[in-house]
Formats: C-alpha cells, structure tokens, sequence
C-alpha cells in the first residue's frame, strides 16, 4: 500500500470507531451525580392540583406545570407490596430504595422480614460516592430508613437510629430522632415483628445522639450553624432547630424565618457531597403524606411547592453538569384517594379558594384545642376561626356557608369535645381533629375536590427523570425497578 | 489514486453513507396505519382497578398489568378544556382530533364556536388513507363526532349525523343516529349555541339513516350481514341489532350472543379499511364513562376489559406490519374521581367481591323498577335482588351486609318511589337509581375502593403508544398535542 492508502485507511478506522464510541456514548457513561427525590404521598392529582392551584391563583387559565413535570422522561410506577394491594411506606420505600417489592413494615427486608436488601445509598457508598439522605420527616421515619437500614418493623425507630450511625453516610438532614432513648414500651401496639419489650427494659440505652457523635458524626441544631457548614465537613447530620410533631419539620405553610427548609438542606447537601467520587442523594418531602392523611389540601400544595423548590436546586447543579447528573422525581404512594371533582361541583372547580387557607390543619387544631380549654369559648367564635383561617363563610371570598354547612361544622365543634368513635365520625374524622377535618372538607368541597380516605390508596404514582440516563425511567413499570435501573447504571 | 485507494475511498463513502441513513431511519417514515383508541373516562385509576381484578380474581398477587399498558411509550395528558377546569367528552374529544383545545360542548370547533378545526381523521381521508370511527355510544356522540363533524354543540345531534354522511369516511360502526328525524325539541335544554328551535320546526327533515343512503352509506343492522361483509365493501355504516339507552351498544356485561362487540367493530374494520394507502381508525370505548357516571366498578371493569380485546386485534395487525403500524391508546378525561381506597377499609381492600356483580347497575335499575310496578314487591325482596345480581348479603361471599348498610338500602328503597331531590339525596345518586346506587356504592365500599363525583374529574389521563413514532408520544404533556403530533407525522 502506499501513503494515500495507508492516510485513507487511518481516516477510515478512526471514522469508524467515532461512529462506535457515539453509537455507546450514552451507556458507557453512568451518572456520577444522582439525586432521587421522593414526594411521600405524591400522587398524580396531588401536583395536578398544585398545577390549578398555580394557574388560578395567577388568574391564568389551564394549569402551570410543575418543572418536574416538564423532564423528558414520565412514566408510572406501581406502588402495591408482596401482601396487600394498598401499601405503606416502608414497602413502598424498600422498594424504591433496594429493588425488590416487600412485605408492609418491611424496612430494607425482603418479606420474610429476615433477608436483609442492600440499597441504593449503600450500594453507591460502596463505590466510594458520598451519600446524603434527606426528609421532611424525622430522619429516622420509614423513607430514609429504607436507604441505610434493616429492620423487619417501621416502629424499630431507635434500632433504626442506631443503624443510622452505622451507615457511615455523609449528610443527614431534615427532622430528628422519633425516639433517641429507645422506642416506647407499648409493646402491644408494635406487632411479632416490632421490637420486644424485654429487650427494651433490661437493656440500658446509649442515646440515638450521643451514639452518632460516638461514631464522628457533627449534630448541627441551628441555622446559624447549619449555613456556617463549609465543603469538606463530614458525617453531618442537621437536624431544623424547631421540630413539629414527630420530630418532623414543621409544615411550610407553618415555616418561621429560622427554620431551615427541604430546599435549604438540599442546597446544603450539593455543597457538602460535591466531590470527585460523585454523590447520591434521597431528598424526601415526608410530610405530603401527613397533609394528605388529613385530607388537607392546601397544606399539601406547600409542601408540593416546597418540593418543587429543592428539585430546581438540583436543576440549578445539573444544569451546570448535564452529562453527569441524573435526577429522579417520584412517589412511594398516593394518600387521600384525592380526587379532582366533587359531585355537588358538578363540572366546576374554583382553587382559588385554597389561597384563604393559611396555617395547616395541624397547628390549626392545636390553636382551637388552646381555645376550648377557654370557659367562654363557644361556636360563634369558633365560626370566626374559620374564617380567620380558612378563609370560610365570608361573602368577599365567596365562601359563604350554607345551612347544611353551618349544621357540619356546628356537629364538628360538639364532636371536638366529646372526641367519640361512632362509624360515622370515623369516616367524618378519621383520628383527626373532629373541627379542623370539617373546615378542610367545606373548604375542599367549595374548590371542587373530594377525598377518598384518611389513608393510602393503590393510586400507581408518577416518576420523572432529567440529565444522564434519565430515558431508562420512562414507562409503566413496577416501582422496585427503579432501584435496579439505578443499581445497573452504577455498576457499569 | 491507485486501485486501492479508489476501494478504501469507495467503501468510506458507503458506510458513511449507512452510518447518515441509519440514524435518520426513524424519521423518514411515516405510519400507514393508525389505531386511536380512546377509552371515553378511562383514567389511571380504571384501568389499575382492572388490572388488580384481574389477579385477585385468578387469585395471584400484585396486578395482571393490562397489555396496552405494557407500550413501549407512555405519558399523561392533561384533559382540561379554554373555559374551565373539568373537562367534558366535547371539548377534550376535540383537543385529541384537531390539535387545539377548546371551551366545552364544541365539537371539531375553536372556542370561540364559529371556527371549523380538521380533525386527523378528515386530514387522513385528504391524504388518500381510508377512515373508520368506530363507537361503543350513539355513533353521533361527542367523541366519535369530534372527528367528522364541526358544530358549535354537542347537543346537535342531527347536525352531526348530516355531516357524518357528508364525510366521506369509509366505515362507522357501533351505535346508531341518536335523534335520527331530528333533535328534541326542548330547546330550553339547549344553551345559546344549540340548535334553534324555529330551524327545527320550520324545515321538514331528512331521516338521517335515509340520507346517508342518498350519500352511498350502506346501512349494516344484522350481525349476520355484518359478518358477511369483505374487503372492498365501502362506505358502511355498522350498527349493532340490539341497542342501548342512547343508541348505545349494551354494557359488556350485559351482551347477549348476537350482539357486536367493540373488538368485533374493530377487526372488521381492519379488514374493510386495510388497502395500500394505509388508514387512520378511531376505536372509542364511549360507555367507561356511563359506567362512571354511575360509580359502577365492575361495569367500568368489563368495559376495559373489552376494549383491551379490542387493542389486542390491532395488535395482532400490527406484529404484521411492525414498522409500519402505530397504535396509541388514550382516553378523554377520567369520570367519578374513582380512589383506588375507602377510608373505613383503611389500607385494605378485596377486589375479589367484584366478581358477585353480574349486571349493569342500568340493567339492574331496569329490573328493578319493573318489580316496583308489583303490588307486593318489598324490601326483602329488593335485598334478595341486591344478593341475585351484586352478590350482596351472602355469607360465603363475605359480604354479610351491616346494620348500618341495611339502613341505607332501605332508605334508598324509599327513595327509590320518592325520587327526591334533596342536596342530601344529590350526593347519594346524582340523577341515578337509588337503590342501584346503594348497592354500588356497598359493593365498592367493601371492596375498597370510592369515587368523589357522579360527574368527570380533572385528572390528567394516560396515553400509551406502540410502533412507528410511538416514542413521540411519551411524556407529560396537553391533550391537543396528540392531534399535532398525528398531523406531524403525516405532514412527513
């Protein structure tokens, strides 16, 4: 051969393997930074919801869509465990998090409750990434837990606690600890599988705490100290100086200046796990779940919101590492049963209405309990309190109440006293506070919502992804297999 | 050059020349046949509650996953109209048809109710392909008509059934005309934009059966003659012998043996339509719905099922011509806000109970009022009905029947003779049979499951897509976007 041969035949080879090397480039590199976020209780109408909400409170028509709704990859996942239909979220999170369906209570096990499922937090970790688990709940609830511990119950909070200093995990942020001195010795509410309460009582406890720091971890308890925490700092866990019942993060819509919110702590974790090795992060808004749990619909479009807020953190990273960031989006369930259409609304809805609102139910109750332990305190006023909160039976919101209404709320008051169980009252009110429930349900019904349950439904939920690999999480799938998708592109 | 060179040169150029024509294959060509199924109140929720049915009645766990939902594309759309929130059959109809969303009633109409939208189907026909609309509703229903005709009303029945004989499409099949020699003349049902009253009795009116004749339609009303139909008959209009409330075909559940299915609609009408020119077919499943509307589960399940028998017929088409073949398989809107949970059941459900259902809560409203018209009928005979035909009150079905849920079959026997319309009674039934509506709403209670309205809801809904260009349907999305992207692809 001569030169030009031997010049055209090199030019042909390297043309060939860059046809190669770009027909694999999108598998041969895996993402280097993950972040999975998971909206518990997040279902296909709770976002839609805020999507109206969005539009209307703007005066716009149709819907503002979310931005997590706007990635190039949606899909569906079932959320059903291995022995019921509607599930929890423990299984509903060791699914997401280990890759294999389970059994209900089920932390990181299979259903036999023994065989213990490595996560994808632990299995990132392995591969030298650094790892930062997130929620809105107490650090120790059912969805973290799945990401770092095993446990056959949820209720082995303070095995779960221990397990937690274990990890050897990066950053840990959100809520505290449920029970740092060991779980409570209602051993007859935890079932077989639930801690035993021998082993509580004759067992002296080293406090959740103190055993973290006995293992490197930094305990920050201030937003002073929180924003002081520098790149390099390590084995943090962050813990919002005020916490709401259940050692959660108060509600957003409930948020003071002080409290640190979901989207401070994911900003945070960017900054802390940044590092050559990569990272993975679970960031979980936990308490969508609780706000829906109380058919509270305006308290749920907040925390929503306050999702949508830490996801463009990320977007605001992957934007500046596009082909190394992978971003998920999902639910472990739905709860309420929400439905976008109540039937004495016919084909209306009016979200506007949910712009009244402005405490959660939750602290709602807690200021209407302070009240009726007043001598004077009587239906009139409490009338005055739902419009003071509510927004409720004031002619320039339109939400004047109606006879029936009126009657609702004044058996609501009678029942918050008498606190009674009637099959009746547990369809009304479920465990929840008899008024602040009936008050949220006018308010629902007005807008054009109803609810199904205080509980879970078998709702599949959606999941979206942005950035690298995010094409493998598009489709109807089980939600085990996002775990495995996630486990195969980091073992490549 | 030497020889040699010449060759190297030479097979440079054509694989080059593969490597440029292999990745714009996907783009270059465009489906020839074209399958829209459209389940009319098919949302997330109807289509998981089939697929739960369907294991727990084979008494498997988990789901048996529906084969349309085993696409390879998947997506939601959102449903609501230009005018408000909650859509209707109209204006979501004519978002999927045309490409543009619209206010409510219009059919094949801009909002502003004077400008004409092409409809994919009349864009196809243009095209040279053949068109089939095929429907389980009257064949001039909101759905079906939203791809032939243009009118400012989905009231205006007559109107409609004018334009379909004016289409030219080559194959109508399913219901018949609703108001055949011309619309009602309750024009106070009508708003502005229905047809007038004095237009209806000023002009003598053409049957509509007699002039799609004039208009070379063939008008098929046996099954007989439809079986005999072949490839090449033209211009067909197939109307099932024995028709529902409405022109409707009857339920799934309620078909007797001569009846035509939905599938049985659509494997003759791949046979007629298919012809070198590909074709454009419209599938509706109208009576998911109905079915809806009267919070009936297990005839909303049997629905699906049929029309999952009616994607499989395409789908055995399809594995015949692979690439050139696209199947998408949508709905309008959701009806009933159906939650895939009931509070008093809490996280436990048994759709196993479905199974005891055996007729439409119609049929059954039907029955029942015949053996109201008897002088001895009474409520222990309604609770024999109630145990006949939804398997109620049956100790080996386990579904032993409360105190509580005697009281409410029996007031809903009362108010079956009384028919009042109290806000209360409203809630309860809606326009529907009570007693029917009690049974319902007791079977899905103790089944699980509950719905938030006798009317739609605004839930955005799932489309799934197989075959060429079926990944440009994937995704989250507006309902309009599918005509477009259907136009797109035959722009091509």
């Amino acid at each position: 051969m001569n030169k030009w041969t031997t010049k055209i035949l090199n030019l042909f080879i390297i043309f060939s393997l860059i046809c190669i090397l770009a027909s694999c480039s999108n598998t041969s590199k895996k993402p280097k930074y993950i972040f999975m976020f998971i909206g518990d209780g997040m279902g296909l109408h709770q976002t839609h919801l805020t999507e109206r909400f969005l539009a209307e409170k703007a005066n716009k028509p149709g819907v503002k869509i979310l931005n997590f709704n706007k990635f190039p990859s949606y899909g569906h996942i079932t959320t059903f465990p291995t022995d019921q239909f509607i599930t929890g979220s423990a299984a509903a999170g060791t699914a997401l998090a280990c890759g294999e369906k389970t059994s209900m209570k089920s932390i990181g096990m299979a259903s036999d409750k023994k065989r213990k499922l490595e996560s994808v937090a632990e299995f990132a970790k392995k591969q030298n990434m650094k790892v930062g688990i997130i929620s809105s709940a107490s650090i120790d609830h059912a969805t973290p837990a799945c990401f770092y511990a095993h446990q056959p119950h949820r209720k082995n909070y303070y095995e779960i606690s221990l397990e937690l200093a274990d990890s050897n995990f990066d950053y840990f942020a959100g809520g505290g600890f449920l029970y740092p001195d060991g779980n409570p010795k209602k051993s007859s509410e935890l079932d077989n599988y639930g801690k035993s309460e021998s082993r509580d009582t004759n067992k002296e406890k080293i406090n959740s705490y103190t055993n973290a720091k006995n293992k490197s971890y930094t305990i920050i308890r201030s937003k002073e100290e929180f924003q002081k925490l520098k790149k390099g700092a390590n084995k943090i866990i962050a813990i919002n100086p005020n916490l709401a019942d259940g050692e959660s993060l108060p509600y957003d819509i409930d948020s003071k200046k002080d409290d640190i919110k979901l989207s401070e702590f994911t900003t945070k974790g960017i900054e802390l796990l940044d590092n050559p090795n990569g990272f993975f992060m679970m960031i979980e808004s936990g308490k969508i779940d609780w706000a829906c749990h109380s058919n509270d619909a305006v308290t749920t479009i907040h925390e929503v919101l306050e999702l949508e807020k830490s996801v463009e953190k990320a977007l605001e990273f992957y934007k500046k590492h596009k082909d190394e960031t992978l971003i998920i989006v999902t639910a472990d369930h739905e709860t309420g049963g929400l439905g976008l259409g109540f039937t004495l609304k016919g084909y209306k809805s009016n979200y506007d209405l949910f712009k009244y609102q402005n405490i959660s139910s939750e602290e709602f109750a807690i200021l209407f309990d302070k009240k009726m332990n007043e001598k004077d305190f009587n239906f009139e006023q409490a009338l005055k309190m739902s419009e003071q909160y509510f927004g409720l039976n004031k002619e320039e919101n339109k939400t004047t109440l109606t006879e029936y209404e009126i009657s609702v709320l004044q058996k609501a008051f009678a029942d918050s006293y008498k606190k009674n169980k009637t099959a009746e009252n547990k369809i009304k009110y479920s465990g929840n506070h008899p008024y602040a429930t009936a008050n949220l349900r006018i308010l629902s019904n007005k807008a054009g919502v109803a609810w199904t349950s205080f509980y879970h439904s078998a709702s599949p939920v959606p999941i979206r992804a942005i950035g690298n690999s995010s094409d493998k999480f598009a489709g109807y799938y089980h939600n085990n297999e996002v775990a495995l998708k996630i486990k195969e592109l980091l073992r490549n």
